[in-house]
């Protein structure tokens, strides 16, 4: 698929291996460190290792000749998944932590808790749905383009505040 | 799990239902739609439809009395999973469109592409991993300080910038 977000899935589409990602980012770089984070068993940690080292997210580096030992280093690649994991949190707290937060954002100097929006880089503006919409690029297909343009079609997609909200508007049918 | 991520993992962690997440941001609602986006087996598409409706991220609608037939509108908190899918799509173009963009995220009144930065809303500053870390939140568990307490002593994750400096950079044994 052309798709983006297909794409970057087909890569790490597996539950494992995005917390794999996480672990790493936090710091963990060993087999062992992995296996008591994660609770996984071994044979899926080791396949999962290495489909992350065969996508590019994560390099394998010997750290002991005897016994022959490997760590787990993050790429340039693997370090750009951070933004999907941040994204990530912030959702699984807003919406799946009613006890409170387990895991927090926070300035290292003021230990102060962020609050994480994705804005346009130049611009500064939050890149909210009503004013920024994904289209058909350079290389796209003749089918991804198509698709886009179905979907100019339909009604844009309104935000909306309530589920009574929702469930009272009109659609348009495409 | 306590953390957020792998409770985000646990409601959407399966590629079709991310994809189906996507398109229903993207604008469709029904059955067909998704089915002709995604290439979808009709059984496993409803699988996802039903899951994501009991996770809570959409909601399901009659728009026909006869024939009988639904559509599947996105709650809050399947609007609110939306920073997650553009960041993916900020990824999978980075890393995964050697040929060019298929897709872009574009400024509705300019056309003119966005660069997605993930921010603290407040500050401004972006949530970059050398200022901002990952601590336990105050609903942690005694498992999960623990955890955060034995990655502090590891050396704090460095910005890198090439293969080779990743390669040639040592790391503090954990």
């Amino acid at each position: 698929m052309a798709c983006p977000v297909a794409r970057s899935l087909e890569r790490v589409g597996e539950w494992w291996s995005i917390l794999i990602i996480r672990d790493a980012l936090h710091g963990f770089t060993r087999f062992d460190e992995f296996q008591k984070s994660l609770n996984i068993a071994p044979n899926m940690l080791t396949r999962r290792l290495s489909g992350l080292v065969d996508a590019g997210l994560l390099q394998r580096r010997r750290y002991s000749k005897r016994p022959r030992r490997y760590e787990y280093i993050l790429t340039e690649r693997g370090r750009d998944f951070r933004p999907i994991i941040v994204a990530m949190y912030a959702w699984g707290n807003k919406h799946f932590a009613p006890e409170g937060a387990s895991v927090v954002l926070v300035d290292k100097k003021t230990q102060k808790a962020a609050d994480p929006v994705l804005v346009d880089r130049r611009s500064g503006r939050p890149l909210n749905e009503r004013d920024f919409v994904f289209v058909a690029g350079p290389a796209a297909s003749e089918r991804t383009r198509r698709r886009y343009a179905m979907l100019d079609q339909k009604k844009p997609f309104a935000p909306q505040r309530s589920s009574r909200q929702v469930q009272g508007r009109k659609r348009r049918a495409s």
